[in-house]
């Protein structure tokens, strides 16, 4: 064997090449505002051995992947895709593909993920408008009418399930309200797609994304992303590039389209998990899966009052998947939140902006929304708490 | 227990809720130009259970991957990270962090990774130019001088490892010529990271990214990126807001760093993977991991040779990752990969662009570059093509 010459070679710096052991992480029940434990089925589908991103068998893989998505989101949009990214990638990718700059969007913010909308938006030369709630509050329809009139924008965009309040916001009657004044309603579902009833084309909702690792027990690190007619029209007419490769839907539907044209590399084994995830819903019916989701949220509900503490939203705008608890007064939010994890194994969060300090979010998503999750968690807070 | 009313309902549409079998796909040997197939141990480690993104347990983890992958690169950034998204993610990072409107940016093109390179740093308002070289080629220091001392960029963006044409780039002298010339030197690892000799810090590169799915045997979904003080230096003297909101490295950096501000859920498992994937690298060693994946490639260059046919690039500048092959005169270049992925679960690629029908790509890359693969890829082929 002839031997070549290997580039120049300098000394190695040994300095990082630090002495790790095998992974090893305690047994977690993750009951935050998200990432949720992964169904054992979904993490056995994540190890499954590779194929090729342009395979056959990942095509049709990427197939089910979209039929399922689509029912999983109860809209017949073609545009609908896993983007590469964790759902704040597909949160971009909504505004960056319908966004020119000095587009006017108007963005409903009664929590962080709307100043997350703002900030974004900004960031694709939009004309942003805010129209603001105190966070755990939402929108009416008439307070959106008001709004969409003042701004005319061209996109609302609309967060459906706060995860940073529990506050989930109507959207029966939006849809129609958009079409009516000429915007596209575009829908944060991350921490509801599920988990919370949700009906995209029955609620004329124009473009909307999630998260893996919420109400569909996945890993993070895959973000649904759809886009119906209005809005693909919206993206075909654009006088400029869309000013973010990674997320251009013009390429990026080519490579889910029929023509499969390369695009960048799709991450195969969270495609896996993401698909085996979506046939458990599809196994279990949205009907039954939302059913679960609010009995057990009402199991919690019921339990945390009964232990004294009151819940931060009111009940009919509270979110299944997601619960947000008053921290009474004289407590230390994270002293809790850090004993429950040291001693019990139990994940759960504490609030942000102005939030910080004064809530605790209690996730119950997808796999992790079981009764026995809800009386365990409650016992445990009981023995903290006292 | 009482019952409350879930939101409106609506009749579902069954029409997508698909029945579709477990998951199981064939076992493919990917000696394409990746994603290679993952490590048994990465795999494993993939399907962990998870903990939250900012549990104590996966702060310790993240230090872990930065660590090594400082070691990987050969470089002591503070920021390296991998990017919550594939390769392209990474490269896009790489532009949309250091580049502003005006800036002129000099691209090699030498091959698509070069092309994407111009589309992508054109999207954050660069003014573009090209030092164009035919797909297959390198570029001289002569060459290069003569390029910067005409176009005077702010940053020179050259591919380390064209994965489009087999050619790996000498980087020896070239970032020592940016100083000189006050420009930043920004390289493409995504093929040579964990494979082929590279000395970021040694060799004055400013900024590089890379892939977890091509030398790290990692599968994709996370992508290394890392900058060198110059280009921090400049990520904080931007005037204007990074325009991309995934990747801005000015919060992302405050995610990674000391102060674990929450920028994006981190996609937790495939962390884990990395993880597992960066302590084989360290395990193995650099230099045993670079000379194996050399002797592997020369192994398969004399076995094509010995077959009649001819590799694309000349021998010094060869990837010992990626090796080209020159398709011989009336064979069908797709039949032939087609067949060797049907009869013998073999995955090689195509070119494309200029070179689409012309070349196969053969990949051997971190795991998958073992001497068992080259004899069974030449037998294989030799039957293929017989």
């Amino acid at each position: 064997m002839k031997k070549e010459t290997i580039p120049t070679m300098n000394p190695i710096n040994e300095t990082h090449r630090i002495q790790t052991g095998q992974l090893d992480v305690p047994p977690r029940l993750l009951l935050g505002p998200g990432p949720s434990n992964a169904h054992p089925r979904v993490l056995q589908a994540l190890g499954m051995r590779q194929v090729g991103h342009l395979d056959p068998h990942f095509i049709a893989l990427m197939n089910d992947i979209q039929e399922l998505l689509r029912y999983a989101w109860q809209t017949d949009n073609e545009l609908t895709i896993p983007v590469s990214g964790t759902g704040s990638a597909a949160m971009e990718a909504s505004l960056a593909n319908t966004v020119e700059p000095g587009d006017v969007v108007l963005v409903g913010v009664n929590g962080y993920f709307g100043e997350r909308l703002v900030d974004m938006a900004g960031r694709y030369g939009a004309d942003v408008r805010r129209l603001e709630k105190e966070w755990g509050q939402t929108f009416t329809l008439d307070e959106l009418r008001a709004g969409l009139e003042k701004h005319r924008p061209a996109i609302l965009a609309l967060v459906h399930a706060e995860t940073s309040t529990g506050a989930r916001q109507p959207l029966e009657g939006v849809g129609q309200l958009c079409r009516e004044l000429d915007c596209l309603l575009l829908v944060d579902t991350v921490t509801s797609l599920g988990g919370v009833p949700l009906f995209l084309d029955a609620w004329d909702i124009d473009l909307a994304y999630s998260g893996s690792q919420k109400c569909l027990s996945c890993p993070p690190g895959l973000a649904p992303l759809t886009l119906g007619p209005r809005a693909v029209a919206r993206l075909h007419n654009r006088q400029t590039k869309v000013a973010n490769w990674y997320l251009d839907m013009s390429q990026l539907g080519r490579y889910w389209g029929s023509e499969r044209t390369y695009h960048h590399t799709a991450p195969i084994n969270m495609n896996y998990a993401l698909r085996e995830a979506l046939r458990l819903v599809a196994g279990e019916g949205l009907e039954a899966r939302w059913a679960r989701h609010q009995a057990n949220a009402e199991l919690l509900w019921d339990g945390l009052e009964a232990l004294g503490l009151a819940c931060h939203v009111a009940r009919e705008f509270r979110l299944p998947s997601l619960t947000t608890v008053r921290v009474p007064e004289g407590v230390d939010a994270r002293v809790v939140a850090r004993t429950l994890l040291n001693d019990y194994n139990i994940e759960i969060a504490g609030g942000f902006g102005p939030l910080a300090g004064k809530i605790w979010r209690i996730g119950l998503m997808g796999f992790n929304s079981r009764r026995e999750n809800v009386l365990l968690l409650l016992s445990a807070l009981e023995r903290v708490l006292s």
